[in-house]
């Protein structure tokens, strides 16, 4: 049993005990099945956007979301006064760059926000997340990615040149600070016939970064907690609909020990 | 079999025969539970938030549900506008004051619809309604309430303070209007495992509204009403998933015979 | 077996092989469950509504859906821009004029959106889409429909008045561009006890138009594959919460040749 898989139930285990409150701003698809993410793994979640209360509301919170998958400009300035904020009172924030890549305004807004905040975990699928490269940036394009290795030797060095933990998510998941390079093999094909899961995966993110105070071990954690409820969502259900409802109640139902047997997480040497 | 018992069922029967188009202004997390809940339980929701058009949907509707959930400044406008239309029609209003005590601009602007608007019920939990006492109340704050009876009779005060029917939802439900204190027993601890219960509690206080013009027995057997279906859903499906699921079945199928010998409201004497 | 069932099993098909992405301007309450059926049957979904985005965003897709369920006013700046973007780059244009008829905010905003966006397809129900007639149209309004005859002739005339192929939905859904007069009996009444169905189909009907060429027999089939998703569902779950799930498993489990066999479409002669 790794260490990682001891932290993992560890994680989960404190965020049921302390119930952390999570501020998520975040897109319009998914903050019903966010909160209920969180909410169903024990966390307290809260959604608030309007930028003359996030300051205030983040101040309370375990860990911040930052999602911007349904963007427009009054919420992109509410995100950075919440970031900057969270960032002056040590509480880890969690980006997800939904989109970037796919159009100016997503990659801009995304590079805008690692400008301004101090970001702890970026979570995206490997072409949003190489969206976020600096023009010097010595990485690779996502076209250039024909492999998990090609994905981990790319990754590595993007988190090293933004000095961010970078947790990727695909068939199979990395988690890198630039030095440890983590995999993680939980997960199921049907989670990418559900809208949202990859921002649920970023929630569940946040809520491990608010017990666990190494960005790394939150984020492979969180995704090997969230992957298995996906594998055991897919044992209750073959088809997206109630594949969903299965997901939401493995996340209540998972324990601890379930998840310290279960998780398939594995640093490279 | 109480009086309420039988005036529940009467308003369930009620809103399934004429069917109250029900104006909601509400947050983006829980407008699709919230309309699925209206409409499984019988009634027509309707949701429109711009403030060029909400006085005139209003006008059409048996009810207006305000939340100020996810607020920002245009939808408090369009909330203050859709309910002075609604006052001076004589259309029930239903105010959801969502985290008010959690930031100033919550609170603030809870209070403001309550100043600027004729509101018929105010649902929310102990915390959020106290947030509502004026500067000069008698009531003690929420740190003082220990036990369902110290929040009845703060919430009496308070709704006489206030001359406005207060709806506290918690593990007991309380709806008081300053003179009669009715105890609701009916509900389930997984109802606060799901985002948007409270809301969707508000929503179907609001369809009762549209055929009930008692608040206090509006209110009281809205809340028997969906906590029974939490009862009802909770044999069904043991975690949050398949109870939400299962929860806007019960809305459809539980009959006004069943609510009338399962409702558990009690007048204090 | 008729030509259009022949061509709802193609059509399907073809989704799933080419997974299109549709871009979606739709309101708050549906846009969850719209990506969910659109990714159930196959396609890509994908959300943007930012005037500094959505423009960009079109070009990429294979149909654009504007619905206009929760509008304000700079949503539809931004689903005017989309529209005459894709009407530049021939990419097919589906509107759902929810409300249409109801405000006059909404009927100006969809006949708006008709007299400055090229658009391929309307699908609402009768007195939505009877809300678009011009000043001198001669068609009759929605209480002079007593039958689906009434409501195919007058369907037929409007469509021709417009240039618009009309897919009105109800009990029968008829599918018109004032030539063709299609019928379509799949479908169930437990459709109507859940938000956002209307919603769906129209976003269905995108993703069929991404992949033919024709609006009405786009438009035709997607109304059958759509309805005997309910039909299918209906088989499973008898009450609106359960029913919605097995709506996005039916999605994703029927196959063209089920389709193919069970689509209840003929062409009036």
């Amino acid at each position: 049993m790794s260490h990682l898989a001891d932290q993992a139930a560890q994680n989960l285990e404190a965020v049921r005990n302390q119930k952390p409150l999570i501020h998520n701003i975040t897109n319009y698809v998914v903050m019903n099945t966010t909160a209920n993410a969180l909410l169903s793994m024990g966390a307290s979640p809260v959604m608030a956007h309007a930028v003359n209360e996030v300051e205030e509301m983040v101040s309370f919170a375990g860990a911040l979301v930052l999602n911007i998958g349904t963007l427009s400009d009054s919420w992109v300035t509410a995100m950075i006064a919440a970031g900057i904020r969270a960032s002056e009172r040590n509480i880890p924030v969690v980006l997800d760059p939904v989109g970037a890549g796919a159009t100016d305004l997503r990659t801009r807004t995304a590079n805008k926000i690692v400008a301004e905040v101090d970001i702890a975990v970026i979570r995206g699928n490997a072409s949003e997340i190489l969206a976020l490269r600096h023009a010097d940036s010595q990485t690779k394009g996502v076209d250039a990615i024909h492999t998990v290795d090609d994905a981990a030797t790319t990754a590595k060095l993007l988190a090293d040149e933004l000095g961010i933990t970078l947790a990727l998510t695909g068939p199979t998941d990395l988690v890198t600070d630039g030095q440890r390079v983590i995999r993680i093999e939980n997960g199921h094909p049907l989670m990418a016939c559900v809208t949202g899961t990859g921002c649920m995966a970023t929630a569940v993110a946040g809520a491990f970064l608010a017990v666990d105070s190494d960005p790394v071990s939150a984020a492979a954690t969180a995704l090997a907690f969230f992957g298995l409820a996906g594998e055991h969502a897919a044992e209750q259900a073959q088809a997206p609909g109630s594949f969903m409802v299965a997901l939401l109640d493995s996340l209540y139902t998972i324990t601890p020990e379930q998840l310290r047997l279960q998780a398939k997480i594995s640093q490279e040497t």
